[in-house]
């Protein structure tokens, strides 16, 4: 057997820790499918004291990572910091310029920081735990489908919304109960905007799109909106119409270019993201010739994070290569995402409008003007003088027509609050 | 770039020709991801005059595919000829023999010639296209989970069956009705028992639980059953009783050894192998840490068996490599698979009995007897005279005691059928 891998991990929180405990649990397993022991001979995280649950003795700790990087005895670095700056972005840079290998989980920096990873093109760097946590979905598109044109790569990429719009949905609760619950409970961060408002899901998916069509990572061009506008009274709806209110991060090659964005999203019941509740993930793949290929898992957590960060391990241990995003830089496309506007699709859309005759014909007229053509209307009660909520679905139309009739809608004496739009995803 | 990877093609079946087409279709992807392009040189077929939809120009023919094997110009053997003996068997071992890597999709030659197969322990010999078409289980299993240790391993894994079964259920049609319906459309063989009879479903197992165990492929060893005996009375009761009946594989670490079992169980509702239906695939993974990963998609047909076939090459042509069962054949563990009478589950039981007093009391006595508890029973209708269905659902017990009990059973005068008795799979 070949000597040791030796690992220097920076980063000691939930992550760090649950991958020093599964080195150690699991060795022997690891230790033959990695055709080597893999061992920690160093770490690196700000407080020596804290009880962090593993046993650290004979391990080495340095107080800066950047030393750690340093570290003579340390083949391979494992950066668990997180964020695109400070301390996580110097780690990685540091080993990248010492040519050492890098396996993160740091889905910001891998998003964000491409430009700063391109100057090291030959640099080993492994993110399989940065999308999805314990699903190997980036080995999947990396590999696995590696013969296949990708039509399309959807999701659900943030187990905290998918917790908190599936108890909205399951105890009919609205947002702000259930995030606060969420947070009282630590499924939810004390502030909760990067995972809520979709940049989370948005840096996954910029991830995963850059792997399914071959070209840079390109975050900024991500079209993101979160789920904080989603109420109770759209997933009630939703569910009467057949479809389930989900969190998608959705890239997808079209006639116009590649879409990358990040909404919430009517689903069908019988698409294979409908079912998918809790803090589960869930990838949608379509590819050409393979079909539609479906994977789902835990995607948080110590667990199925440090699964995924030990399985970039093995793979360095075994020596099985690839390039940052499947094929080399000079491979790459020069395939921009497309501008939102030039999506189509089909629409809900929830508009609280005054019981009163002619209000109808007034908001039909409206999407007339646009070309938009109603799939079907729903109304339910009647309360004369009041708002009620009118729902539209329609047929498959124009965002910029769709954006164009909204702002009118909203403009009518009628129509009593801000309109509530919701795209639907069928494929 | 690299120069090309040269690859024979032994086999130009529906398969073999979706490979020759998807090196030539995506011929762009597959280079930048294999960083080098994969060409076909050379292919041995029987029939030269057939027209296989492909253009094979350029490309030497050779009528003894051993002698493709021999054919200096090839890098790389892809069998695509099928069968565990003859033409098949001939060239894997040729091209073992001569060193050369082989990409194969024959599970049956993957699960019953592993001693020949073990005669080259340093061999390249990959498999992903055997097991569940174009899911990359087989990565997933070997590289993508490598950190975890693999606590059950089951699934839907032959699209016949599973065709077969959902349409039965949807329908309310019987076995053999369907069976001659997916004759006739091509779904089946002409010969079905391959499928039917679940040895393909036992040979995709048999490698499956090799990976994940860490063992030799022990296809003998593995119980079996089929899908003749499954009929409409009793998907009707699994329905009411909030299940479906699919043909499963099972592999599971139990405290009593490995279990791997073939055969139709009862999976409920919320199971994700419930909503898997007509020729699709599933597999669903449980493992520490990682918890579960479900993987969905085609598991056969041309285009996602080809995907997994060239994903095997691309693989090759980056040089990542792997032991042919994930670890080195020194690292095997030597834990042969458990008798089935050791099982212990939950059991569907169905009793056509005659419709008088003392019945119901005869045949609970009887599983009283043999310390099998009831969770719930079910009749419908009466009949006085004539036989009507007494439906018996046991709380876990043992395959042995349930086997006596059975015996006895259908020794009772007023067991009018055999019993029809179907486990139940809750994990």
């Amino acid at each position: 057997m070949k000597p040791a891998l030796s690992v220097g991990i920076a980063g000691l929180g939930t992550v760090g820790a649950g991958v020093v405990r599964l080195l150690r649990d699991n060795a022997t397993p690891i230790a033959a499918r990695a055709g080597r022991s893999i061992e920690v001979v160093a770490v690196s995280a700000r407080d020596r004291k804290r009880d962090r649950g593993v046993a650290l003795e004979g391990v080495r700790w340095h107080d800066d990572p950047v030393a750690l990087v340093a570290d003579a005895a340390v083949d391979v670095v494992v950066e668990l910091i997180g964020g695109a700056e400070g301390a996580a972005y110097d780690v990685v840079m540091a080993a990248l310029a010492a040519g050492k290998p890098v396996v993160t989980a740091n889905k910001a920096l891998i998003a964000t920081r491409g430009s700063a990873i391109a100057a090291f093109p030959n640099a080993s760097l492994r993110f399989e735990a940065a999308v999805a946590g314990g699903i190997p979905v980036i080995k999947t598109l990396r590999e696995g489908l590696a013969a296949d044109r990708i039509a399309s790569v959807s999701g659900i990429f943030n187990g905290t919304c998918n917790y908190i719009l599936s108890r909205m949905r399951a105890e009919k609760l609205d947002f702000a109960t259930v995030l606060a619950d969420a947070q009282a409970r630590g499924y939810a961060e004390a502030d909760p905007s990067f995972d809520i408002d979709g940049v989370d899901t948005a840096h996954k998916l910029a991830i995963l799109a850059a792997i399914a069509f071959g070209r840079q990572v390109d975050f900024a061009s991500v079209h993101v909106e979160g789920i904080r506008g989603v109420n109770a009274l759209d997933i009630a709806f939703a569910e009467e119409l057949g479809y389930r209110i989900k969190l998608l991060g959705i890239a997808r090659a079209t006639a116009a270019g590649i879409e990358t964005r990040v909404h919430p999203a009517m689903v069908p019941l019988t698409s294979p993201l409908a079912q998918v509740d809790g803090v589960n993930n869930a990838v949608v793949i379509q590819g050409d010739p393979v079909g539609q290929i479906v994977l789902q898992g835990r995607g948080a957590g110590a667990g199925p994070t440090a699964s995924a960060v030990v399985a970039d391990l093995i793979d360095l241990a075994r020596n099985r290569a690839a390039p940052l995003l499947g094929v080399e830089t000079g491979s790459l496309q020069a395939c921009a995402s497309v501008p939102m506007a030039v999506h189509q699709g089909a629409y809900f859309l929830r508009l609280m409008v005054a019981d009163q005759p002619g209000v109808i014909a007034d908001v039909t007229a409206v999407l007339r003007d646009h070309s938009i053509s109603l799939e079907s209307m729903l109304q339910h009660g009647r309360s004369p003088g009041d708002a009620v909520a009118v729902v539209l679905v329609t047929h498959v139309t124009h965002e910029a027509a769709m954006a164009a009739a909204l702002a009118r809608l909203a403009a009518l004496a009628a129509v009593r609050e801000p309109p509530a739009l919701i795209r639907i995803e069928t494929a």
